[in-house]
């Protein structure tokens, strides 16, 4: 019987068994054990932690071995820049920022304004680099410690990376990446060569690099830790989120293709509400009537589901809400109405985050700590 | 019926039929006409262009439009760092020099360093580098003008030629560049990228870029003419030399693979001329009996053909020596004596200008007047 859902970097479709995923990727569940040992370590658990929305790994127990013998490790993810950024965009981030703080990481952030420009026909390098300091703003408006994140683009920090990201191209063909990342004989050279540079930042040092990142992703870094050891580099770790399901039904992934898929930063408070009201895919019944006597389905709900993943941090808060929800109490309307001002309290907030953070953006690409030291080294 | 020779760039095997060529390229031949364009404007004619050492050409008349316009054009060549450099390397050099002086023309010449790493499994990126340097050397010591000569290493100058390079690739595809580079499936996505690297500096200046080099690497320069004027640039001009033959016949090319083959420039007199008299090629008579009475045949000669080909530039002598070969007069020993000395004198002096060139690095690569301008130029 095949498959009814589909994972790759490129497409998420159907409704997604993250439990024959893990078993298809050869991946690592996040057992109650090892959250157990993050809480330990960090002092509490972050909510998509707790909620298992990040859900599998890689070598995370190694990391957190590295970090309890002091050795330490590092973290790295990344933005292919876009027009504007969802809601969807930034819940990695937001994890990201967790695990800086509670581990007292580096982070790099590699802004990837080449490949999105070499991956659309239509769009021009000013573009993707006008993109790029947009979603720069996003990005910092999530509050990462200036003085250990570097964010840099690789149209500006090719130079010191151009080394390490030869040594890395020499040991992948044309064929290893071509199933990996969707390529054929058509594709242009740029994007063959650049998964050479998407894996560079896992040596930028010489400790455990963390990538936190959508499942999907996986394939990608499986190449990279087929040849990290061979360049004297640590294979890439790597813990999964589950996808915050898309506005509009339970299944697959929010689109920026798609407008009314998802919540957008810049999205004022009636257009959110708007958007939620009309395209939230409910777990309610047709009538209130019938909603009162057979309750709701948080399971496939969506504004249930985006409360659950992040925005109703508090545990008791949300269990209250669904079994409200299941027992016809609580109506569709009430249960989006919380979500939207969830998502506007928290769109607010942003978005002041966001004008603050146009006075950061040289501290964390050029003269922060850690920005400083990375501009005066060329990885080898 | 077969053709009895192939040249691609990255083999020339049999006896090049150079008119064949010209037609199975479908470049232009140098005319008596374009010749004495060139004398007007030049003041005199190269031995190379005299003796139709450069023989064809691409857009070459539209270069000397454009000079004649005063609007300028400017040189481009490159040179993939190896161990040890042979006359055979050095020969374009020579000539684009002349081409510079004459035409008081900015050159750009490209080390890629990176090329040859990805190119070879056993060779370290330490190495590469090194012959880098080492080859600089060699180069400088041609004599270029330091005021208007820019040497850059692409591991080095990377950033401020990556955004061009990322407009290029983009319009190249893996189908493309496939055949024309001689690559497969199994080759290195670092390789199947250099294409893009390699066309970079033909976009330097808004001007008509003018490429002396071996007619094996005119297939490279097609995929530049193809795309060039979509991106705003010119089509890349080429003058294209014949191969100076190997030592060992007067067939296919020198090969640092086959050291008899070539004369290297850190070869001392005793070796040049042991390797003269024990390697190269002879069209004279077994016996001197023989000689005496049929003479030596200058046609498939190698001392002889090298005399021709630049190190004997008086056109009176070069005449003679012809007839008393050719009738017998003067002996297969007495004609590779006169190589040996001439050289031997090159030799001498070029190692000379090698150790002065050690002060001079900084200034064809940094300091000097062009390239100071383009450090500051980043190439979109």
């Amino acid at each position: 019987m095949p498959d009814e859902f589909t994972v790759t970097p490129w497409e998420v479709k159907g409704k997604v068994d993250y439990d024959k995923l893990i078993v298809q990727f050869g991946t690592q569940k996040i057992t109650e054990e090892l959250k157990q040992r993050i809480k330990n370590l960090a002092g509490d658990l972050h909510v998509m932690l707790r909620r298992n929305v990040f859900f599998s790994h890689r070598d995370l127990d190694l990391v957190l071995n590295d970090y309890e013998k002091s050795k330490g490790f590092f973290l790295y993810t990344g933005r292919a820049p876009s027009l504007g950024m969802h809601i969807g965009h930034l819940i990695p981030f937001i994890f990201t920022k967790w695990l800086q703080e509670k581990f007292n990481a580096n982070l790099y952030i590699e802004i990837t304004d080449d490949e999105k420009y070499m991956r659309n026909p239509e769009f021009t390098l000013d573009q993707t680099r006008s993109w790029a300091y947009d979603n720069i703003l996003d990005i910092i408006a999530v509050g990462f410690n200036p003085d250990k994140t570097f964010i840099f683009q690789d149209t500006e920090y090719i130079r010191n990376m151009y080394p390490i990201t030869v040594k890395i191209a020499k040991k992948l063909t044309f064929s290893e990446v071509r199933a990996t990342f969707g390529l054929d004989a058509s594709s242009n050279i740029g994007l063959i060569f650049y998964p050479a540079l998407q894996i560079a930042p896992t040596m930028f040092e010489k400790k455990r690099c963390l990538i936190p990142a959508g499942i999907d992703q996986d394939p990608y870094w499986r190449l990279q830790r087929d040849i990290a050891e061979s360049l004297g580099y640590y294979k890439a770790a790597q813990i999964h989120s589950k996808f915050l399901p898309p506005l509009t039904g339970p299944e697959g992934k929010m689109s920026s293709s798609n407008p009314e898929t998802a919540i957008y930063l810049v999205d004022d408070p009636k257009t959110v509400e708007r958007k939620i009201m009309k395209y939230a895919f409910s777990g309610g019944q047709p009538t209130i009537e019938l909603h009162r006597k057979y309750g709701g389905n948080p399971e496939i709900d969506v504004p249930f589901q985006w409360l659950y993943y992040f925005f109703e941090e508090d545990d008791n808060r949300i269990k209250e809400i669904e079994e409200e929800y299941r027992s016809g109490k609580m109506l569709t309307g009430e249960l989006k109405q919380i979500l939207i001002d969830k998502l506007n309290n928290f769109l607010e907030e942003h978005r002041r985050r966001r004008e603050e953070a146009k006075e950061l953006v040289h501290v964390f690409k050029y003269d922060g700590k850690l920005a400083k030291q990375m501009w005066e080294k060329i990885h080898e």
